[in-house]
């Protein structure tokens, strides 16, 4: 399958011109062959304008077609076959077992929203039914439920070619709910995309669902994103990215007349604290665990351990010599792109040229030009505490280890924190009473607080919490992994005193799709009994 | 029972300085007698300094702490009595009878949700137990719950003087999730504040709660509300007046260096649509119920029907003889302060003056220079299509009535209309192809729909939203009536393999509180069964 570099609106191609861009082979540095074409602000207006013919046609189809929907976009992407990780791992440097791996998320998160959509329970049916006899007013007939948003603009992030991109989390959680959905591809992997995005379309045709519901669009910097977010039709974004370019559109989505939510997964730093009994007991395991955690993906994760605090005393020396030993052991690998690698080489250096800091370990300098090797410094909690910039994120293989002298002044490192995804404690039994003093503090400041684990590997599941205070997040009341991340996208609409004939099956009395709904305050999957007003 | 016209922190009265105010008399139009104090920054910096230190120890009090709280705030405004009712009839010249209802809604709003509290599934627990053996991963134990947000900002309405001011659905929602309230009362009922706040210090004190949870600051303008809005502890806020005000709020939330999160009600038309079939048989019976419902209160409801489509046709002749002749009989009254009544004379005069619309009937002028009195107007749909100005509020007993010549003009007139907190249909069942058409097109822009009903009246129940796109209120994914506000104020954590002995005890395996939880993506109130990881 050829690629033809160009956006892709109402299932067509768009024209060439304007700006072109070639993608780089991650894993030698050079330019891809094939030519990719920015999108116009033309391009940009004709796919918001294609969201909002699909909008209500879109909304408008049964569970059943739109989890069809969805299971279908899985199946075209697993049909693409080897191509698409052969691109991929062009475009991105990543191994092969980790985009197999990928790939097989991101086709089982689509599945997993589409028994989300067909089993239904998720748009949170709630009916009070009338009280014709309640005085001193009788109550109305009150149902209700989650309904689409509308049009969501999606920004596929660099480090997840698959999973969080053309057809990733945002996307997939956006088409459950019944929202059309325009993706800014990733400038890193546009042949990647463009193949991605084929699959959704061959899907779109499959299934007859409405042509405007998927576009792709390339293109370069912020300008085409913040058209799309002001297009007067979008009516949400999910972004996953860097902090500046994450409040960009939090900003420009503010600024609208009508403004709209965000949820931009921006920047977390994921503390890692050890506890004394912990690092008496498992030093050796924990500092394998931490380096095997802080290198994982070239470090190139949201969820990276990239802030160790611990305490001097028994096993810090071992867990030192060890965590040194793991990171020596290392080998550098492709970095997503040139532009990462050299914004990791710069942050790097600033952190480590704090004064207080010392390099506890590095893997061996990397031969290619496009490589990072694994790293980690170390450094005291006075040091720490005075200088702010430890606590900014270093995108890639690279973590700080802060070494506290009391409890004290451990607890005072972490309440200088901002907002996290992740908190991980490292703690035995006999950790427990300082367990428990953390753990609100650590709850406050993150997402998802991981105990003796590490906190890279998100589970898609519905218990999943990949969201946390700003900056990690634009709104920490949102998800953007697992099934709760559909709520995003969706509102809910009261209807009063409909008739019977009018309303939705959710909100019908016999409850014909047999969701979970509040009746009068309690949880039932039984239809509304008895006289209806 | 004093006033002693001062803001209110830590339980302790501010001191006085600055500028003062004085509260009108809104039945005749005179000063009274009390001197209020403007809060100053010191002042606001205070309140968000106090409920920052408040914030760690009021989220960690078990639920029923935080029930009997809320229900003892209930008894306590109860207490106030007859001079809590005397003090607010001047301020806001409304009339007892709707006083004595509001009190009652709003204590029962404070017990609604210390009941939703005590009964604890609203925390929406999720579990999604370990899976050791699964391959090519094992599985984390992941639990989830929601967790208080932080301090609240609420700014008092000036038309619901109990339900939506210092102890109105916002507090009450906010405390109820475990956030702490600091509210800037509205300045045209500040002694009905301090008595309500009053009341709310008395149940502090009872209740042990920390003093920072609850502070009332009197401010005039904008100034000490974006203040508050600034403060760094503040984690959302929650408002219920102008689209202006509003919409500076939630450009002052998004312009921090930490954006937060606001619930803005701002502006709704509540436009009523009048199918053919229900203006042949019941054209009486709804210009009755439009004009009881467009003038309640003064018509100074958010959900007064300010704009009513219907068709030219059988049934409008005597619907208008029936709507002007019900106007006519209407009395002028008080409207809630001078300057609304100020802003209502200006913007009626405005619509009022657009070419094309002519008067259908008044209420007899006011004799009271306080009062104002209903009237509605007339157009055409052509007329409504080239005045955009005909689309916004007009706050007061005022409303405007369209009478297309087609069901294709009656359609798009609607489909210019923004986001609406409700909208209705009056049809008969033989009006049914037609409501099936208009469904969609106001479901999209309206957060409620009404059939064969009048907007007015929110009902507090879980089924409730009483929320709708921009510029209806700035999120239409939440409400702020009705159980589902809590969600406002709370965000998920998920714990991670955290130890059993350290879990609350909404995520424990015997599930000590009962609630109903997601384990595995099934709801249930059972223990989680079986070995735990």
């Amino acid at each position: 399958m050829n690629l033809h570099g160009l956006s892709l609106i109402l299932g067509q191609t768009t024209r060439p011109g304007g700006r072109t861009f070639h993608a780089v082979d991650a894993r030698i540095g050079g330019a891809l062959a094939e030519v990719f074409h920015e999108a116009s602000s033309d391009d940009a207006r004709a796919a918001g304008d294609a969201a909002a013919s699909a909008c209500a046609d879109y909304a408008a189809l049964p569970a059943e077609r739109r989890a069809l929907f969805l299971e279908r976009i899985a199946t075209e992407i697993e049909a693409l076959g080897d191509s698409l990780l052969d691109r991929c791992q062009a475009e991105t440097g990543l191994p092969l077992a980790r985009l197999q791996g990928e790939r097989a998320r991101t086709c089982g998160q689509l599945r997993l929203f589409a028994g989300l959509v067909r089993e239904g329970s998720w748009v949170d049916a709630r009916i009070d039914p009338a009280l014709p006899e309640r005085t001193p007013l009788p109550r109305p007939d009150l149902r209700r439920m989650l309904v689409p948003l509308g049009p969501v603009v999606v920004f596929g992030s660099s480090n997840f070619p698959f999973a969080f991109s053309v057809a990733g989390g945002d996307t997939a959680s956006a088409l459950a709910a019944g929202c059309p959905v325009i993706v800014k591809a990733h400038r890193s992997h546009p042949g990647t995309s463009e193949r991605v995005a084929t699959a959704v379309l061959r899907a779109v045709a499959a299934c007859e669902v409405p042509a405007g519901v998927f576009s792709l669009l390339h293109g370069g910097g912020a300008t085409i994103g913040v058209e799309l977010v002001k297009h007067p039709a979008t009516a949400a974004v999910g972004f996953t990215g860097s902090h500046a370019a994450g409040r960009a559109l939090c900003d420009a989505a503010a600024a609208r007349p009508c403004p709209i939510p965000v949820f931009a997964e921006m920047s977390s730093l994921n503390p890692l604290v050890i506890l004394p009994g912990a690092l008496r007991s498992r030093p050796v395991a924990i500092a394998q665990g931490l380096c095997a955690s802080f290198t994982l993906g070239v470090g190139q994760f949201c969820t990276k351990p990239g802030l160790v605090f611990t305490l001097a005393g028994a096993g810090l020396e071992e867990f030192t010599r060890q965590l040194g030993e793991s990171v020596r052991a290392c080998s550098a690998a492709p970095m997503l792109s040139p532009s990462i690698r050299t914004e990791f080489l710069k942050h790097r250096a600033e952190v480590s040229g704090v004064p207080g800091v010392r390099l506890l370990a590095s893997a061996p300098a990397p031969e290619r030009p496009t490589d990072g090797e694994p790293s980690v410094v170390t450094t005291t909690a006075e040091t720490f505490l005075i200088n702010p910039r430890l606590a900014t994120e270093v995108f890639g293989p690279f973590t700080v280890v802060v070494v506290a002298q009391s409890f004290a002044d451990l607890r005072r490192c972490l309440e200088t924190l901002d907002g996290q995804l992740t908190a991980t404690l490292q703690a035995d039994p006999a950790d427990n009473a300082s367990a428990r003093a953390l753990l609100p503090l650590l709850t406050r400041r993150a997402g998802r607080v991981v105990m003796n684990g590490f906190p890279t590997g998100v589970e898609v599941c519905p218990a999943m919490q990949h969201g946390g205070p700003h900056p990690a997040t634009s709104d920490a009341r949102f998800t953007s992994v697992g099934t709760a991340a559909i709520l995003r996208f969706a509102r809910p609409v009261c209807f009063q005193n409909l008739a019977p004939e009018l309303l939705p099956p959710e909100l019908q009395d016999q409850n014909p799709r047999g969701l979970m709904r509040l009746i009068d305050g309690t949880p039932t999957r039984e239809p509304l009994q008895g006289p209806r007003r």
